[in-house]
């Protein structure tokens, strides 16, 4: 497939050109230079990712929410059993999980599928199975959490999945994961991209108590023991989704290294999004300034991913749910910024009247 | 006229009752306990202002912009002349402001009213001037902006252009005033209110130089020097509002003062909303408990303001433009968290499917 053969293709920036009159047209709105703030910046990221100045108002976004299971919760790393997983991904198909709520009150999609859960969901509708790779994933202090010709299956189910939106006219995507444990597997990726320490990355997830967090920094710790080794395989991104990651979040790093391909803007959610954007960054050099954080999660992990990103979220309202849904709330703020330099009254406009 | 009356009546709180039941509905949501944030407190917070639980969709949002001119930026303490003030009224008529763009994003209405503009547009249409107080001010640091009279007027005229929009329907008030100079008198009522000196409030408003922060800090100074005197007469809030603010912040603290009485919540714009949310505070005892801070402003005087009445913003994206467009942009998070906790699924009902 498409994917595996663009691995390390450097992707085509956005439009520096189209940035540059972009940034002339906002200092010559009817408003002090610089009072729409961080606003400003996302009007430029748009109109450069559109390649149009202003910027067409994003009347098509879409997300997907990728969903798989981790074997690490049988060592005791999150709050819930891993059934839920199966469970929520009933709720997302009903939309009454929180993602969807947001989604309706946006008019944006959600697509939920089933890349890795460790349930039978193949009478879920809506063709929620498409493409499962796998039921589940291996503890990573233990094993990798799935084999190499896994995670290619992943990255190639994502591109696809990414393919599938942009060709239904997606203006703007939105990418979500759930699974009950992924905070683990996101923070050690993160961990193993960057060089930092289990003790750097280890967050509570959905609410742990301070034994589960302990207890959860150690699985990360022998993760990244076992996995980083001085053979240094994971410094192949493909090998590291494998050993430390799992089928959900390889497919979320091919996703957002086709939308890079694409050019195609991504609003990214929590520490799990970051995690991916971080490896398809490696993926696909250049893959990052497609991207855009929609909120900062209380994961001490995702701060790592931002700052080697160079992201800085649009909200800090401590949302920990997942499931895309702190990138689905940030959704009005983006759309405000394509349309204040679309329809705000030129300086020279009024001043002509 | 009533508010008068009413001046130092205490407001009736939003219901307690029903927010304990927002916070058992949210802890039964399918989601980790706590997992939406901020937005949980939001929800809780509509809920008992409603005085029903979930609360109702906010389809009725109805924003007021007051417009007003201040004497003090003869003495050089903006970037832009006064004349930008009135202009600005004609762009908020014609939907080309950034609050209107917002706004129409957002289906909300925006009122503009000309309460103390120092120009004569009584020719501009939608009943711009119907409550007009007066043409600018004086420069607060040599005289009281206005007379005791005319603040009781505007705070008159406030509270019954509150009545105005309630009577309309409004399920969620917007607050923001336009005038260039506003932040001068907003910081100095501000620093009155909270007895801080004039450094720990001046900001650079619209974009001043250095030069233009050292000139408005001494302004600041000198009003606070001239008003606070040892006669203690601004402890009264209508006289502060005569000496350091002006017709407009006290149409301002008249609307919300009488918004808290009739029990309709308010989103609050920048420092300029939040001094006279605190003067209202003064006004009516307990009328913060109706409000909600959309936003942070790069304004010192509004962190201070901020931490007096007990409010955190919604966003921080660095918006210095008023208007009430930092709260506008703020909407739609105050609509998630009443969808949020109306149309999630219940875990009980997630596990007995």
């Amino acid at each position: 497939m498409t994917l595996r053969h663009r691995t390390g293709t450097a992707v085509a920036p956005p439009s520096a050109q189209i940035g540059a009159i972009a940034r002339e047209r906002l200092d010559g709105l009817a408003k002090p230079l610089g009072a729409l703030g961080r606003l400003e910046e996302v009007a430029v990221w748009l109109a450069s990712c559109q390649g149009v100045c202003p910027p067409e108002p994003l009347d098509n976004v879409r997300a997907v929410v990728l969903a798989g299971d981790h074997g690490v919760v049988d060592a005791g790393v999150s709050a819930y059993p891993k059934e839920v997983t199966a469970a929520m991904v009933h709720a997302f198909v009903a939309g009454v999980a929180g993602v969807g709520v947001l989604a309706r009150q946006h008019q944006a999609t959600v697509r939920v599928l089933d890349i890795g859960v460790d349930a039978d969901l193949s009478s879920a509708p809506d063709d929620v199975g498409a493409y499962k790779v796998c039921r589940g994933s291996n503890p990573i202090h233990q094993a990798d959490a799935i084999t190499r010709a896994q995670a290619e299956q992943a990255l190639t189910a994502g591109a696809q999945i990414a393919d599938d939106e942009i060709d239904a006219g997606a203006q703007l995507l939105v990418l979500g994961d759930m699974g009950i444990g992924n905070t683990t597997p996101s923070a050690a990726l993160i961990a193993g991209t960057l060089g930092l320490s289990a003790e750097q990355v280890t967050g509570r997830g959905t609410g742990i108590d301070d034994a589960g967090q302990e207890l959860k920094q150690r699985v990360i710790a022998a993760a990244l023991a076992r996995a980083c080794g001085p053979d240094g395989r994971i410094a192949d991104p493909v090998q590291r989704l494998a050993a430390l990651g799992s089928a959900d979040l390889a497919a979320g790093a091919g996703f957002l290294a086709q939308a890079a391909h694409r050019g195609v803007p991504v609003l990214l959610d929590g520490v799990i999004a970051c995690a991916e954007a971080l490896v398809a960054a490696d993926l696909a050099p250049g893959a990052g300034a497609w991207f855009l954080a929609g909120h900062r999660s209380p994961e001490p992990a995702q701060a790592h991913a931002l700052t080697a990103l160079g992201l800085q979220p649009l909200l800090d309202l401590q949302l920990r749910l997942g499931e895309g849904s702190g990138a689905m709330a940030a959704v009005p703020l983006v759309r405000s910024a394509a349309l204040l330099i679309r329809e705000m009254a030129l300086l020279a406009d009024l001043v002509g009247e």
